[in-house]
């Protein structure tokens, strides 16, 4: 296995220590990440340690186990989830631990398996992640995720290439849209954020109580949570410290109203969900619920993620990326919702991030929902921007603005 | 990295699932196990699962970032330790799940850093995974302990021989040790396990009140616990699962009486303690508790180790092994104790198993307290057997039987 530059390697992790996830001096870290990604978690440990960390604990996870699992386990199995090693994360997160998830991993790990047992599986085990995943989408810790060129993922991404071109053509362009191989990637990372938060503020200063979307095959009207907030990925956790959640990042977002979106829209990327690859997503909404839903490739997978509860075929967030983002401009299709996301304006059926309501984290979930808010045990992105999409704000008076045209910032 | 004879290893994990931890179909299986070890949990994970396991879960560890911490991290990093974790396995152990410990490290690790950090650090961790611990200790769950070969631990028991060599050697000794290069190891091991459970029968019969131990800087009288019963490391969990605890085992063991240990001993192997060697230990005993220590190599480590609380100096394990064990006859020093410990008789410092008393785990604290039982958050054997030490049984009238001969079975 080829190693990435082991300078720029080492840029990364420290980048992902400062800007990402930016951890305190005494805080402990908890990172996730597949056994492949372990040359990259041990020099994010070295720089954590080295800012101060007091313990990391990586917990690894193995495709080829979960492989074995469905190929051999019986299958009463498939409802059963780590919940104890969950709990245990949510109580690092309780006791002040911040997060981070390396991510990478074979896109179609799952594919020739039974969609019926995955589904199963997956719903397990998002019903026993939810304690500890309440500590992320609340923000109450800060907490990154950041991606590692996995080989399967690396084969995916560049087809009939040699593994090892694959892998590093893959950290090159990791490196290149993490803005890794700058001189200053910290100092970018700050700038960088900056605007963003400044895109925010100004789709705040609009007073969208919706936005319109028009596009082939799209014609959606998507209503904005009350008192709703956008938001950039950069951000002060409740517990005070500055992080960006995800790295890359290109986004700002904010929360829909689970039951004020009417229309039909279109996916313009595929979505990986757990080792399986969906695509060609159409699917039309009334009064916020998904009511039909249809897709090229993985419908069954993508029937299964809506049924998860009664929130999953509702959405959580709406985002906005322009078309012309360092991701987009890649040209590359990465299969990862890290990156992919990052590379148009997207939705997400499941849960909303409290955050985006003005004051969300204090006020009770009666009240939440009221304003419109989102809730599942799922949260899965999926790309709905291209070059081909319109978007207006729509304020409570019926005047509308133009937010984007063409996929790009209309202003 | 050469690995080991591919058909062996799989038979080697196959022995671990059946034999050793004997999973039950429906049971979640919980492993530690570091990287390098990787190869045998995947196969330990297949067995296991074809064995009717719902869920098995490796939780990796990794020697580069322990060291890592020892080298970057704050002074004051080393009073914490992931007790979220370890409470996470306390409660999949109460949910009924079986513990697989894959061991194997460099024994000298850490021999270059602060013996003060590193003793806190133990400290530490020792009274965090207490919970998780006391569901092993009182055999509350099925369990076992299996090695792999290292290639830092090779490199240690063979010094001088290339590292693939060394490791390969090492493989080599462990299917030999482990009788996987038999025939048919799960028979060769049920019928090696029923001569070890006949062996501890005698000695129950025995009746004894003390062992009385001589030999070159040995005069040792050690007093078993009121109602003490012989053990061989098979035997039904409290879930009423047979398993045999620890691959290899040559051992049968019982409880000394924590008040009534008198006189001198000495070690007779090296003893590797979290990744510091401590050797040529010498020790006098008043009263059962340890009032004079010294040693060769490591006496600080030593020294902290007896010093992490009140149970550390006195004794929670005797056990007796002959010296012409397969593990003494390999000739090797594997400086682990799971090899060490069952080639030469030995006590171990620290907590007692409670199971070692007629229905200790039925009995309060407080009984088992007066009947002689230690409690300590560490548990740490070592040798003191050898082909010239001699031990007979004595019992309440003062009568002694020959136990031991030239560390042979007297009959
Ligand atoms: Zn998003
Ligand atoms: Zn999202
Ligand atoms: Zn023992
Ligand atoms: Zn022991």
């Amino acid at each position: 296995m080829p190693m990435p530059d082991n300078q720029l390697l080492d840029r990364y992790a420290e980048l992902t220590v400062r800007s990402g996830v930016n951890i305190q001096p005494g805080q402990q870290l908890v990172v996730t990440a597949p056994l492949e990604a372990a040359p990259l978690a041990r020099k994010i440990t070295e720089h954590a340690y080295r800012a101060g960390a007091s313990l990391v604990t990586v917990l690894y996870s193995d495709e080829q186990a979960t492989l074995a699992r469905f190929q051999l386990a019986p299958d009463d199995a498939f409802d059963v989830a780590p919940g104890w090693l969950f709990n245990g994360m949510a109580e690092a997160f309780k006791g002040g631990a911040a997060r981070l998830a390396l991510v990478g991993e074979d896109p179609a790990l799952l594919s020739e398996q039974d969609p019926a047992k995955v589904a199963r599986a997956n719903k397990a085990r998002a019903v026993a992640y939810r304690p500890a995943l309440e500590y992320i989408s609340g923000f109450a810790i800060n907490w990154s995720i950041v991606a590692f060129a996995h080989p399967a993922w690396a084969r995916a991404v560049f087809p009939g290439v040699p593994e090892g071109e694959a892998v590093e053509r893959l950290w090159q362009a990791i490196f290149a849209v993490t803005r890794t191989d700058r001189p200053d990637p910290v100092a970018a990372w700050a700038e960088h954020s900056a605007e963003l938060e400044r895109r925010a503020k100004w789709l705040n200063d609009g007073r969208f109580s919706a936005l319109r979307y028009s596009g082939p095959g799209t014609d959606l009207t998507l209503g904005l949570a009350d008192e709703h907030k956008w938001l950039a990925a950069g951000g002060k956790a409740k517990n005070g410290v500055f992080c960006i959640a995800n790295l890359p990042t290109e986004e700002v977002f904010t929360m829909p109203h689970r039951e004020r979106v009417e229309g039909t829209v279109r996916s313009t990327k595929p979505l990986s969900y757990n080792g399986t690859l969906i695509d060609g997503i159409r699917v039309r909404l009334k009064g916020g619920r998904i009511v039909e839903a249809f897709a090229e490739k993985g419908e069954e997978t993508l029937r299964s993620l809506l049924a998860t509860d009664e929130g999953a075929a509702r959405l959580g967030e709406v985002a906005l990326v322009p078309h012309s983002s360092p991701i987009s401009q890649s040209g590359l299709l990465f299969q990862n919702t890290l990156f992919d996301e990052n590379a148009a304006s997207h939705i997400a059926v499941g849960q909303a991030y409290p955050d985006t309501i003005a004051g969300g984290g204090r006020r009770p979930k009666e009240e939440l929902a009221r304003m419109g808010m989102n809730e599942s045990v799922v949260h899965v992105d999926w790309m709905i921007g291209s070059e081909e999409i319109d978007i207006d704000g729509v304020r409570e008076d019926g005047s509308a603005v133009p937010v984007m045209r063409g996929g790009e910032w209309a202003e």
